[in-house]
């Protein structure tokens, strides 16, 4: 087959990046990962050559080119349907993408406000409207489907739902935003992954800073 | 089979509900459809009661709920896998999810500034920074994929991906944005759906008026 190529830009900044990364790696696909690190303000033109959006993350698949972080977990979860990438049972998998697009098209409000930040030591911000709204949502959504599925992830065992989330689970304890004991039960979970830890430590060893995500 | 039951707002206004909508009806899927009026601005209590976000589109399969537009179209091209709603090739399917997602997540600057309506009289409006990128992408992804498939639609027959775009081919007309020949032929192609011109008949009948809708 040919060789897979995920594009990403830096580790500590894009969240976007982290979810098709710690999709593939946690499922263990094989994948060779370009980064291109962001050139702010102007935008980095080397992201803009290869991507039909200007955006990263993209895949290369041979010649082929798959954008938009979920696209590309949908488009490997065809490659490799027995990787776990979305739950077996069909139902589980609708909810899978439910929650995933509320995450994809959503949330706006702590995105804005809480970048992710891999290296960020914990402190709390002044949050605008909204931010603590989105939070109580995506704890809903964590407990509904962990008392759904059993846990520890969101659908049983590491899917592309997990994901998704992954970004906000770092958002969550890098701003100081939850408490409860099954929100922080999950992070856990999720922090403990292999390919988790392996993100995490590429993100603080980049020595590239961009400001305006510095919250 | 249980019976399919989506759960939609305003045919006037609601383009996230003119998505599946137009999807399941364009692929001759049945289904039934409750339509919950918006109540601005407070919202409307009752989608708050039936659906888990709070929004529409809602499909309700028996007992069970899916949400999120994109994901109501997923759940039901693997329930009919044979109806068309995703391409049958697997490329080509990697991409209507792509451009789909495109959609679902961004063309912010043009969804704010220019609300779906389906009844508007055509006219022009001063336009916020971002907009005319926003038309230029999407002129580019139509044009791409029809080239690739040949058209008339973005994968030949009708799909999912066009459904995603429907609200756009009215934006773009009702606030005369474009004029590419190419982009008005596609644009025409999807305004002749029996579909099409079964929501916009719906649309033109109903009396609620949306004040902060009508740019
Ligand atoms: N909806 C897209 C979002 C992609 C996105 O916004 N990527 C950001 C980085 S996290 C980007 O490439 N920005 C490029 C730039 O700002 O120069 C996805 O899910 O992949
Ligand atoms: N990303 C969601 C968006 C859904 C959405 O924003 N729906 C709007 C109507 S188009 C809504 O229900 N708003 C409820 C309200 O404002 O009361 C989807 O694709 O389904």
């Amino acid at each position: 087959m040919d060789k897979l190529t995920l594009y990403i830009g830096n580790k500590n900044y894009s969240s976007w990046s982290f979810r098709p990364w710690i999709a593939l790696e946690g499922c263990r696909i094989f994948f060779e990962e370009v980064l291109i690190p962001f050139d702010f303000p102007a935008g980095n033109p080397r992201i803009r050559e290869v991507s039909p959006t200007g955006k990263v993350p993209m895949l290369v698949h041979g010649e082929f080119k798959v954008w938009e972080s979920l696209a590309i977990i949908e488009y490997v979860a065809e490659l490799f349907p027995d990787a776990g990438l979305w739950p077996k049972d069909r139902q589980a998998r609708a909810l899978a993408r439910s929650i995933s697009m509320e995450m994809l098209a959503g949330f706006r409000a702590l995105r804005n406000a809480c970048p992710m930040n891999i290296r960020r030591p914990v402190s709390r911000l002044d949050l605008p409207e909204g931010v603590m709204d989105d939070v109580a949502r995506i704890e809903t959504i964590w407990r509904d489907m962990r008392a759904l599925s059993g846990g520890p992830f969101l659908f049983g065992a590491f899917s592309g739902a997990d994901a998704m989330f992954a970004p906000v689970v770092n958002r969550l304890e890098v701003y100081d935003l939850v408490s409860a004991a099954d929100t922080l039960d999950y992070m856990a979970a999720m922090k403990a992954l292999p390919a988790w830890q392996k993100w995490e430590k590429a993100a603080r060893e980049e020595p590239w800073i961009v400001p305006e995500d510095e919250a």
